[in-house]
């Protein structure tokens, strides 16, 4: 049989060499387990290519003899996309070390890179030619470009930069059947057809494995600005938003909402993490203002605190005086994350919202979960000017595992329902892959999804590749 | 017979009522020839429907009966991808009466339109609401949106904000079988699976119709300062624009090259037209940089032009003083289009490559072309920031329209080589249509095409809607 490892193994070790095919057991382990630790697989094997030649000669390998593959970056995605399937056992492909830095051409803006590259490591070469790569996660020391791409990364700076999707100028892929479509265009604008590159974006490995991305930059900031800033609620954040998107003349590179509730995890994960504040605030607002030229940020910052504060706004606010008092202010927004994480099981969610619709929607949630389970914890943060909201939630801690297990099961679904009341998306930046998948499906109407399974069946007819993420398997 | 013209006109007729349906001959004429007055075909019919369901009901019926159909919007396009077919008359599809706009939404930065709105109203509607719609081109006085969709519209201010395909969240799409396709979502983040919308952008009509769309509005510029530079050559204005991207801290809303022939072009179509300069310099770049907010543009310009002079990229400027001044610099660029289309039959190109190829493709397409006809007169201008050279020809005055024609062919085979051997593309902003077509097919490789004719086919199986643009009919 053909998809029997031993052969298989056979097979990659011959192409591959040694270190191309990882078999134990033990080193298997991180291939298996995604960051949350949520997600494990069952992976036939590890193959390890160093090229796209040798990618494409694994994928038309297992297309020839049936064997279901899927690719694998930094493992830092959050719906399950990348782990091997548990039922049908996976070639797992993975791209690290395809990490080389094609090119730079810092005239042009542009930076050509394998899949395999950590984000930081392209943040680090642009930087080394004065540009940036503007693409910021919290998971950019260990995700991989290829995953950026797959999933259609967020972050930090779309606001500013957008999201992956428009980050990305050209694309070589591995297709299902180990052709290799090669699109590394390094070009601006490029309006010959279809622009096929876009269904690959954001694909998770779906359609074919990303081997090679040609990316935009954008010139390097001489200097930053970031402040933390205190509002009376949710409605004054969003029209402190609108203000700043005009005062800082479109130069805002963050603008992230986090209530009282998250700056207390912060702290529960950082107890020496200080208070900006010697008063506590019912909401902040931390935001960040970039320049590449000269541009007076300390003045485009005071004029709309000024204002915001004039308007009623603003309550207080901080200006960091220098990139250590910055770089704590950042400090709250990661560390809140790591005080989810501490309190165990909770609910993690990715919704987007008309911006407009955000303070309705926060208000209504929050009242409609406090209905359904008042000893919940609501933890909703997130990246204002993408209308983008983590709208989180920690069951009570009494509850047993399984009991916590299925009332989030239940607020997701009141929460999700609500979503669809507001026109928003179940999934603004994280993706569907398996997590997400039933959500997904319900809110699809019949055309969309025949439309969808058109696309799957056009590039991978025979449900071999991260088949079963996005859509389930129909074999 | 179905598509008997008699029984469509009655179908149409009585859905349509009497203004939805154009058969005169006269008044028919406007709806076969495009703006350059290129391209004419032989339509069956002419609908004019007012409403999503009544495009759908008209698509439903076309695709029952097997009646080829074309959509088309203002006329503007470049390639002849909106007017009928001249052997296989279609029925032309005209948005014209889909010119609401539905609604605006400005603490999201959202406008939601009917696909007939003309571009202009768009940005008028926008402004309205102390927002700016960015997309800019000549055209927008008579262009619309779904024809800036289906074309990708690229234009002036492509460096800043991106080509139409960066300023559309959402879209409402009738399919060929006259389904609707509603995702008019205004979210600035969805990542719910493969992004449908990126493939009915840029596909000129060919997979559906576009009937609505959400736009990102950016923040309206309360400031804005225009300048003309002289630079000694084509290499100077790429130095100056890597500089002026970072100098101008990414406000540079405009970046273009004129080359002193295009100057010369200007003054023959406005003879009132003044030379900014005493002196005649080589080349100069008109730029623009543009803010919300308080930001000392003036000194912004200045320092560039310093440093510019310092390093001998610049060798004189004007910076416009009033709104009038900088309409006139705006003058020569918009004159100097129409001083080429005064010379008679010529050579338009749109293509894109790499910033910093630029120069040395611009010396090297001109040597190969005065090689080839040394009387011809190459008119090479463009948006130096997207990469994006309008490198155009004029052929000697004497030859005849035949001898003109086949000299331009010739040379345009040549250049397109040259655009390959550059990594460049040969439609960079105006799409394939059917004008492009030959060329674009010889540089497609076979798994591209595949993949192109599979989407096509996929979408309309029986190449009904707008067959024969982009890819060639099969039937």
């Amino acid at each position: 049989m053909a998809s029997d490892p031993v052969t298989l193994n056979e097979f990659l070790t011959e192409r591959l060499g040694a270190g191309g095919v990882v078999d134990d057991p033990n080193d298997l382990l991180r291939y298996i387990t995604d960051w949350a630790g949520d997600h494990r697989g069952k992976p036939l094997l590890v193959a390890r290519p160093r090229t796209t030649e040798e990618v494409a000669e694994i994928v038309a390998h297992c297309h020839c003899h049936g064997i279901p593959m899927v690719a694998q970056g930094g493992h830092t995605g959050l719906v399950g996309g990348a782990q091997p399937d548990a039922e049908r056992p996976e070639l797992v492909i993975s791209l690290e070390r395809l990490s080389r830095i094609r090119e730079i051409d810092p005239l042009n803006f542009t930076i050509s890179v394998d899949a395999g590259c950590v984000l930081q490591s392209v943040k680090d070469a642009a930087m080394e030619h004065d540009c940036d790569f503007p693409l910021s996660l919290g998971a950019q020391g260990s995700c991989q470009i290829g995953g950026n791409v797959s999933t259609n990364a967020g972050g930090l700076n779309v606001l500013r930069h957008g999201m992956m999707r428009q980050l990305v100028l050209g694309l070589e892929v591995v297709l299902p059947d180990g052709r290799v479509w090669n699109a590394m265009h390094a070009l601006h604008k490029d309006n010959r057809g279809y622009d096929i590159k876009q269904l690959f974006i954001g694909a998770e490995g779906t359609l074919g494995i990303v081997t090679g991305a040609v990316l935009k930059l954008t010139p390097r900031a001489q200097a930053t600005r970031t402040a933390l800033v205190a509002v009376p609620d949710v409605a004054a954040a969003l029209a402190l938003y609108g203000q700043a998107r005009r005062s800082c003349c479109d130069l805002l590179s963050a603008f992230e909402l986090i209530p009282r509730a998250c700056l207390e995890l912060a702290f529960e994960a950082a107890p020496d993490l200080p208070d900006p504040f010697d008063t506590v605030y019912p909401v902040y607002v931390l935001l960040e203002v970039a320049a590449s030229g000269s541009v007076d940020l300390d003045a485009m910052i005071e004029h709309l605190f000024e204002h915001g504060t004039t308007a009623g706004m603003v309550l207080d606010g901080v200006l960091a005086g220098s990139d250590a008092q910055a770089e704590r202010l950042w400090q709250i927004r990661e560390r809140m994350v790591e005080g989810q994480q501490l309190r165990g099981e909770h609910l993690r969610t990715d919704i987007a919202l008309p911006i407009s619709s955000l303070g309705d929607f926060f208000h209504t949630a929050s009242r409609a979960m406090a209905a359904r389970s008042p000893e919940t914890m609501v933890i909703a943060y997130g990246h204002i000017g993408d209308g983008n909201l983590h709208f989180n939630l920690l069951p009570p801690a009494d509850l047993d595992l399984a009991a916590k297990k299925t009332l989030l099961h239940d607020l997701e679904a009141a929460l999700f329902s609500l979503v669809d009341d507001y026109h928003g998306s179940i999934s603004a930046e994280h993706g569907i892959g398996r997590v997400k998948q039933t959500s997904f499906l319900n809110g699809l109407d019949a055309t969309e999804r025949e439309l969808f399974e058109g696309i799957k069946a056009l590039f991978d007819p025979d449900e071999l590749m991260a088949a079963g993420r996005i859509l389930p398997r129909t074999r």
